[in-house]
């Protein structure tokens, strides 16, 4: 299974870069606040003007209901949802049929939300250039040491629901620092979508990578 | 994979039959608190004065780190540690391991503390009396719709981080309405580790549980 899984992230990977889009892998217990952090994304995103405005795109998965998807479509972008069943993560072959009936070339920024799972979906490469782990300061500040996989796979940490630090028993520095021991230089950025706190700094890194995406692609064509 | 557990269940099932004990499997997202409820409970039990006190012992599983079994050890019950590596819920094969050193005639509540993952333990027989869901108040209302396996499996919902409500968007007449939808009649008890409320009310359900599990065995005895 997850060799077969392989071959179709490659292909999804080559589609991407073909693209020049930036695909992203959010993934994180139920709960957390990834379609949250979505939204105030995609709002944030439509404000901008015109040409540096981003094209986004969603693609949501739950082992059942659209609640995600509709939430997620009232911004104008194009928004896919994938409904599981049972299964514990999203796969590549999943994302080939949510992107069926979309031009690529088309899109800037590409999320997909996973299924709210901390552990399996770490396992399943979507072709994305980066996975980012979410993790609310309503978890426990020890959840990096406890699920070390998706900590040690994703390029960053965000941090959610900040607004609640000192409401329930979460030291953030503990939280960093754990995070570092298992993946050192850990990119973070703390946040909230209810006080939209470090919402800048979120776009930023996006735009960052987005950027770097487009500068290697640009490298590799006039190497090549 | 899924039959060679349910023989093992099966067997664990008998020996929890023959020793009279009660076994819960109490299944959550990552951080919903079932560490915390544990703690507080085995706190309370450790106060009732004999004969009354009841005999308890817990199980607990994370992918990494024994931070959960040093938590729970200090109550003066036996605790075993289980770590999974990187497999996303317990087995029968893995808690046949772990109670391999125990008498289950000295014990009377056998709490199972399984992987932080709402999706795959609960296809997982351990051979429990009932499996127990927590869903904690900061993870949102419409999360029994989103994972309906557990909540339809479960025989009782513990509603935790009561404490929060009001502080976070959530809505717990409407979580528990989802939640029958799912489950016609689920059970349902809103508590809090950190409050302290609601405490009570899972205590009685434990002791009333017990009560039935040992009748049924007494009727069975009676019976044979």
């Amino acid at each position: 299974m997850l060799s077969e899984n392989q071959r179709i992230a490659a292909a999804l990977r080559e589609r991407y870069e073909a693209a020049g889009l930036l695909c992203l892998n959010l993934i994180s217990s139920p709960g957390s606040g990834k379609t949250a952090l979505l939204e105030k994304t995609l709002s944030a995103l439509a404000q901008e003007h015109p040409p540096q405005r981003l094209r986004a795109a969603v693609v949501t998965g739950d082992l059942q209901t659209d609640n995600d998807a509709r939430r997620l479509a009232r911004y104008g972008y194009p928004v896919q949802q994938i409904t599981t069943g049972g299964t514990c993560h999203l796969d590549g072959a999943m994302i080939e049929r949510a992107l069926a009936g979309w031009n690529l070339a088309e899109i800037d920024l590409l999320f997909i939300e996973n299924v709210g799972n901390l552990v399996c979906p770490s396992s399943y490469d979507l072709g994305e250039h980066a996975k980012i782990v979410l993790l609310s300061v309503t978890e426990g500040d020890d959840k990096p040491l406890k699920y070390p996989s998706i900590f040690f796979k994703s390029s960053l940490f965000l941090m959610t629901k900040v607004d609640l630090l000192g409401l329930v028993p979460f030291d953030a520095g503990e939280a960093e620092r754990n995070a570092r021991r298992i993946h050192p230089g850990m990119e973070i950025v703390r946040c909230s979508a209810t006080a939209e706190t470090g919402l800048d700094l979120w776009l930023a890194w996006l735009k960052a990578r987005l950027a770097a995406v487009r500068e290697g692609a640009h490298a590799g064509a006039a190497s090549s």
